[in-house]
C-alpha cells in the first residue's frame, strides 16, 4: 500500500550516524568511527547505587513528573553551571531526553522552512539532520581554527537575517577545534547587534586535556538574553540514561517545556533522580578527571601513529579535548572510498564530506579514540596507516 | 527581546492538563482531575530488582543503544501482542518514550499543514494537541456509546479525504466507553475502502474489569496494512519509566524511527532492560490482575457515590475498563464554573469542555477513580456531590 507521508520526511536521511553503528557491530573491525565514550570506563556500580537509592527515595518518583524536569536536578545543574560561569535560575533550565532532544524542541519552536541557519563547516552531522527535517535553509560561515570568520560572519548574518547561530565551540565535534576567546566575544557582540539567537551546543566541554581550560562558554558572557545552551551526561557518566538539559531565556525555554510535553511528556524521571545521587553521593568530577586523564592518553597513542602517515600534506589539530581528530589527507585520496578498503582491512572511520553543510572537502575524515583501549587503538592505526600509505602511491578515486 | 518564533507555537497551547496537575499539587484538594495511575500500587520492590539486574547485565545496557529499541524488548512485546491477537515481527516494532512520543513520531512523518484528521468527540486531549502542533485540522465524527456511527463517519471519509482516523476503542479517554465488535469491523471496513490509515491508542487495554474482555482490537483484524496500534507500561508497571510501543507497517514505522532519531536517538535503555527483566523474573500478569481487582473496587466506590447525586438528567456509563468515568450533568450545569466551587469545597475534577474537538459540552465532567484510596474516594465524592446537589437550586451559570 502507498502511504501518504509528510512533506518532512523528503529532509529527513537516512543518518550517516546509524551506518557507522552498524559498522561499530562488525566483529572484527576495530572502530574509530562512531563517537563513543568506552563503556569500560563507565561508573557502573556508583549508577547501580544511584538508581536503587531513586527507587528507594519514594513511590513518587515512580510516578509521572513535571514536564521541565526534577526541581532538585535543576537547581543543581544550575549550581553546576554556575561554577563555570553560567548563572541562571532553574526555571531557565529544561532537562530533555539527551542534548539531541533539546535541538530538537529548539527547532521545533524557532524554526519555520526557509528560515535560515548560519552554521560552522563541518559541524554535527545530527543537529544538521534536525534543522533540515524543519527545512530550513543552512548557510556555512568561513571558519579558521579558531572559529568562525568575522567578516564572513557580519555579512552573512547583516544579508540573510538568520534566526540562529548554531555553534560547537568547545572540542568540536568534527573538528576537534577550541574557539579563541576573542572569537566568542566577536560572535556575541554580531549576534546582539543584529539580535539573532545563539545556539552553543556544548556536550564536550567536560572532556578537557589542557591543564589551562577552553576560553569561557558563549552563555556565560550573555545576560540570558541570546544564548541558549545544551550540555549532557550521555559523555561523562553513561548515555543509556538520556539526561541532557537546555539553559536560555525563559520566553524560549517555557515554549520548548510545552513543546515536550506533547512530545513525550517529561523526561525519565528513575535517571533524573539518580542522576541527583550521583552529583550527591559520588565523585563525579573526579570520575570526569579519570576520564579526562584515559582520554588524553588515547589521544596521545593515536596521535604517535597518525605522524607515521608517509605525506607532507595530511594535517590534523591535535585536539586539546573531546573525543576526535579531524584529519586533511592529501587532496587526491578520497576517504568515502578509502573506508571500503579500510574496513576489507579491519578498521574504520567516518569520511568527512557529510558533515559539511556545502562544499564537502572530501579528503576528510574524523577518527574518534575514545571508544577503544589503547592497544585496539595501536593495532586498528597500524592497519590505517598502511592502507593510507599504500593508497598514497596508488591514489583510490 | 522579542523571538522570532516558528508559526507551530500558535498551535501550542498551554495544556489544561498541566492546569489539571497543578491542582493535584494543592495539598488539601482531593483530586479525581489527573489519570494518574496510584503510586501505592506501583511494584517498586519489582523495579528495584529489575534495574539492578539490568545494569549488572553488562556495560554495554549503559551505552548508547539503538533507535528502534532493544531487539529483546521488541521481541518480547511482538509475544505479548500475538497472545491478543496482533501478530507482527520485532521489525514492525518501534520502542518509544511513552506512548505520547509514538503519536508525536506518527504525525511527525505523516501530516502537512491542513490535512485532516477524523476522531471521536470528546477524545484524548494531549493528542489532540499533539496533532493541532502540525497545524491539521481535527473532524469529530458522530458516535454513541458503541463508536463511531457508520453513516457519518463513511460521509466524512467520502467527502473529507482524511489522512488518518484517531481511535480510543477500549476503555476510552475521557469516555470510558468500548467500541462495540461490529464498529470495529466497520470501521476497518471503511478504512479499507478508502485506503485510511488507522491510529489506534490503547493504553488503558490491560486494565479490563468485565470477565469477558473488550472485543479484539482493531489492529488484531488488520494484515498490518492500516492499522498503528499503541500501547504503553504507564498504567500497569509505572509511568516513570517513559516505555511506550508502536506497531504498524513497516515503511511506516521505519520513518518514524528516522523521525525518532534526529528527535532523542533513543529510548532511556536501562528502562528498557529492566523492563525485559520485569516481563522475565516478575509475575507483570499476576500485578495486572491486582490492579484491575483494586480498580474495579475503586470504580464501584465512586459510583455509588455518584449515584446520590439528586438528578434525574445525570448520566454516565459504568465503566468495563480503565480509569476514568465520564458523567454528564444536568444541562444547566456548566462544569468549568462548578469545578471552581468544587476546589473551594477540596474537590477536583476535569471539565469535559477541553475533551471536545468541536460543539463542547459544558455540563460533562471527567472523573478518575484510580489515585485515591476508597476512603478519600468516599470523601471526595461526598464533597462533590453536596457540591452539585447544592446547585441544583442555585445553578452556576
Amino acid at each position: 500500500m502507498k502511504y501518504g507521508f509528510s512533506h518532512r520526511v523528503r529532509y529527513m536521511k537516512s543518518s550517516a550516524v546509524r551506518d557507522i553503528l552498524k559498522v561499530v557491530n562488525k566483529g572484527n573491525v576495530i572502530s574509530f568511527a562512531g563517537g563513543l565514550p568506552d563503556e569500560n570506563l563507565f561508573p557502573v556500580e556508583a549508577v547501580q547505587q544511584a538508581f536503587q537509592s531513586a527507587i528507594a527515595s519514594g513511590n513518587k518518583v515512580l510516578q509521572y513528573g513535571e514536564t521541565e524536569g526534577v526541581l532538585e536536578l535543576r537547581e543543581r545543574l544550575a549550581e553546576r553551571m554556575a561554577k563555570k560561569g553560567i548563572h541562571r535560575n532553574p526555571e531557565n533550565i529544561l532537562v530533555t531526553s539527551g542534548s539531541q532532544q533539546a535541538i530538537d524542541l529548539f527547532a521545533r519552536v524557532m524554526f519555520n522552512p526557509g528560515d535560515i541557519i548560519l552554521t560552522e563547516n563541518p559541524t554535527y552531522l545530527a543537529a544538521l539532520q534536525v534543522f533540515e527535517s524543519y527545512e530550513t535553509k543552512i548557510v556555512a560561515v568561513d571558519s579558521d581554527d579558531d572559529g568562525m570568520l568575522e567578516e564572513d560572519l557580519e555579512d552573512k548574518i547583516a544579508r540573510l537575517k538568520p534566526k540562529c547561530i548554531y555553534v560547537v565551540p568547545t572540542y568540536s565535534n568534527p573538528g576537534g577545534k577550541v574557539w579563541s576567546l576573542e572569537r566568542r566575544k566577536k560572535l556575541l557582540a554580531l549576534a546582539k547587534k543584529y539580535h539573532v539567537v545563539i545556539f552553543e551546543d556544548d556536550p564536550y566541554g567536560e572532556i578537557q586535556f589542557d591543564k589551562a581550560p577552553a576560553p569561557p562558554s558563549i552563555a556565560s558572557m550573555d545576560n540570558n538574553k541570546l544564548v541558549l545552551y545544551t550540555s549532557t551526561f550521555s559523555k561523562t557518566v553513561v548515555p543509556a540514561m538520556r539526561i541532557g538539559w537546555i539553559v536560555g531565556p525563559h520566553q524560549i525555554i517555557r515554549l520548548m517545556a510545552q513543546a515536550k510535553q506533547a512530545t513525550d511528556l517529561h523526561t525519565n524521571s528513575i535517571s533524573q533522580h539518580a542522576l541527583i545521587h550521583l552529583m550527591k553521593d559520588f565523585d563525579l568530577d573526579g570520575h570526569i578527571q579519570n576520564l579526562r586523564d584515559t582520554y588524553f592518553q588515547r589521544m596521545h597513542v593515536m596521535k604517535g601513529l597518525l605522524d607515521k602517515v608517509e605525506s607532507e600534506e595530511l594535517s590534523y589539530i591535535t585536539p586539546k579535548g573531546g573525543m576526535f581528530f579531524w584529519v586533511n589527507m592529501p587532496k587526491e585520496i578520497n576517504t568515502s572510498e578509502l573506508l571500503k578498503v579500510a574496513v576489507d582491512n579491519g578498521v574504520a572511520f567516518v569520511p568527512g564530506a557529510p558533515f559539511y553543510v556545502s562544499d564537502p572537502e572530501q579528503n576528510t575524515m574524523r577518527l574518534n579514540f575514545t571508544n577503544a583501549s589503547p592497544e585496539q587503538i595501536e593495532i586498528g592505526m597500524e592497519r590505517l596507516v598502511s592502507v593510507i600509505n599504500a593508497h598514497q602511491y596508488e591514489p583510490v578515486m
